[in-house]
């Protein structure tokens, strides 16, 4: 069995940035440039008043000035300005020629033909210089980001209508098992819903990923060996990954061309993970119950598709202190559907009494997961643990 | 001058929950829930075994036990165990009946006829009993809860195949000004690119809205004025609102049906933000720089939108200390870009030293916003501050 860490490790190395496409900027959020996105412009693209008021000369100090023009945002005053002169100027205008100060309208006095205020009012403070944000040529976002709306209204103003992003790795989910139906179809004698598909489904696109649901297979070596018909470029199966009769996943496998990376990795819930690759294509076999499955997908499925994105995956871990006390942990690495609460600047977890498995009512109601290393000796309420937040939280 | 609490109790006030819509369950993730989602099944349906191993009956103790049959998940064993009988069971496989206790495959020896193990060995705690997750008609989600993931595969065990959700509320966006074009377009004389609206339909996809950018108006009074065959649950215009000779949008707006509810509010980057309702439609005008328009909508048009899809918006304010001393804050609340770091369990935040409302550059790289309260006083390094963190950090 290998630690967490390394199975994550082993997974982000064997998988490489998948292809590019280009991209509108309007449809550019949630995605990773390929490529670093160079400004094709200077921004401001001239020096522009801050502010809706009179550009002036500062060496005219407090003397009474002539209006000769106006300078609104997308229509320059063309002429230049001289000495004892003002032109009307708004917030985003291009200061004249001549001009090196602005006067705030609320600090000026206008008749229309002359414009009067302190000396003191006169400020080259409201003038942004030409290139304040940023230049022609300059790197405004690098790539490997993954692109927040903030990101594309950057690009936007660097005048950047199209970029070369990933592609979003597709990744076929098939669920594997004889108990299963679809919601709302009939239910098999003692069978139960398929339901991590859904879950996970959700994740990877959150991810960066395009989500294809395959559907269910039967528990036999027949069924389960249609798995390496799937046209993706990560498969991450549901259930059959365990030790008994019924577990075949690797079995069937074993008929295909599947070059086993590793099986079994050191955690609570999970453990029964298999990664490899099913001809070029990797595999992923996640625990069929679906906080198992869950869980396992945050910490292996998420680095996965990292990886074909080409984009960082650092663990989403934060500090929290304990709301309860916590017994000593066993010799797999755990985590612990929680409760988080803030109180002052503070987070505090709470662990759900029971933990089993199977309950994805607190797997929906969790904030976070608490981890907890091998052997990890009991812990006390208000020590400090490491958490790893769950949707935002 | 109205506050920014008050600015944003205004807007929820004035919006209530808009029409429902049913969705597929593997279509609701990100959706707000329209009313409880009731379970359909009881999870687990039946007792089932939590691990691979055989059924039993305590009462017999350490006795070897005569395998009588199989229970695969799926699969249930429709004989009954009696004294001195075991039945294989794998994981999620139903209980027979008679059998209260399983021991796990390896702790038991099977020779495919008798089935021997230390009395010690056989227990009752790997039985999951019959609804240990949840019961038919147990409440999994609540109503105006948005669904993330884990919710969406708790609604799939229910057996929930659809669910009524708020429709997402379509967001009309509106970019005004003579100086603007499109990215890769010919830029005008001093002129630059229409860029926040990008960010602004990113930011509203990801809150739960329905984005459509209407493009750029030029300003003048015939143009805004077609803001009102927007068809839209809520529009948004960007620039315009300010109270230069140029800054039209309340003037065209006159010779419309619309009813002010507020204009400007108490805040840096900001200010001149306008709300009210153009016939029934509400209105929310937002400045025109692009670092004042994509601040003043994480403030107003998020809940907005949250009113109308029905969902809670609590203010999403953390804790921080100061990277560095801040300065004597001024009469309007005031929103600093600034990066986060954490170090031990702790985040601190560092403002950019340059704070102009027209430089996306630090927007897109800033991971939070420090809030400082209107006259709040200088802040040394290390003192403790309300950050609102951006896009997940």
């Amino acid at each position: 069995m290998i630690s967490v860490a390394e199975a994550a490790r082993r997974i982000a190395q064997a998988l490489s940035p998948i292809d590019t496409e280009t991209m509108d900027v309007a449809h550019l959020a949630g995605r990773v440039l390929a490529e670093d996105a160079l400004a094709l412009t200077i921004q401001p693209p001239a020096p522009v008043s801050a502010m809706d008021g009179f550009a002036v000369r500062l060496a005219d100090a407090g003397a009474p000035r002539r209006l000769i023009g106006s300078a609104p945002a997308g229509h320059p005053f063309t002429g230049q300005l001289g000495a004892g002169e003002a032109v009307r100027i708004f917030t985003g205008g291009v200061v004249p020629e001549g001009a090196d100060a602005i006067v705030v309208q609320e600090d000026a006095a206008c008749d229309g033909v002359m414009v009067s205020f302190e000396a003191s009012a006169c400020s080259p403070h409201y003038i942004r210089a030409a290139g304040l944000d940023f230049k022609t040529g300059d790197v405004l976002v690098p790539k490997g980001k993954r692109l927040t709306g903030r990101d594309c209204a950057l690009l936007a103003a660097g005048d950047i209508a199209q970029a070369k992003v990933r592609r979003r790795p597709r990744v076929a989910i098939i669920s594997i098992g004889d108990e299963l139906s679809r919601p709302g179809e009939d239910r098999k004698p003692g069978g139960i819903v398929a339901s991590s598909g859904y879950g996970l489904s959700a994740m990877i696109h959150d991810w960066g990923g395009a989500p294809c649901d395959f559907g269910i297979l039967q528990d036999n070596e027949a069924d389960i060996a249609t798995v390496a018909d799937a046209d993706a470029d990560l498969i991450v199966t549901l259930g059959g990954v365990s030790v008994g009769d019924h577990d075949l996943v690797q079995k069937a496998l074993g008929t295909k061309d599947f070059a086993l990376e590793f099986w079994k990795v050191a955690m609570r819930p999970g453990k029964p993970v298999i990664f490899g690759k099913l001809g070029k294509t990797p595999l992923l076999g996640l625990p069929g119950n679906p906080v198992s499955t869950l869980v396992c997908a945050i910490l292996f499925v998420k680095p996965a598709i990292a990886a074909m994105l080409g984009t960082p995956c650092e663990p989403d871990i934060m500090a929290a202190k304990l709301a309860r006390d916590l017994p000593a942990n066993g010799a797999r690495q755990d985590y612990m559907r929680a409760k988080l609460s803030r109180k002052g600047g503070e987070y505090w977890a709470e662990a759900f009494a029971v933990q089993d498995s199977s309950m994805l009512t607190t797997m929906a109601q969790a904030d976070a997961l608490i981890v907890r290393a091998p052997d990890a000796p009991a812990a006390k309420a208000g020590e400090r643990v490491d958490v790893i937040p769950l949707d935002g939280h």
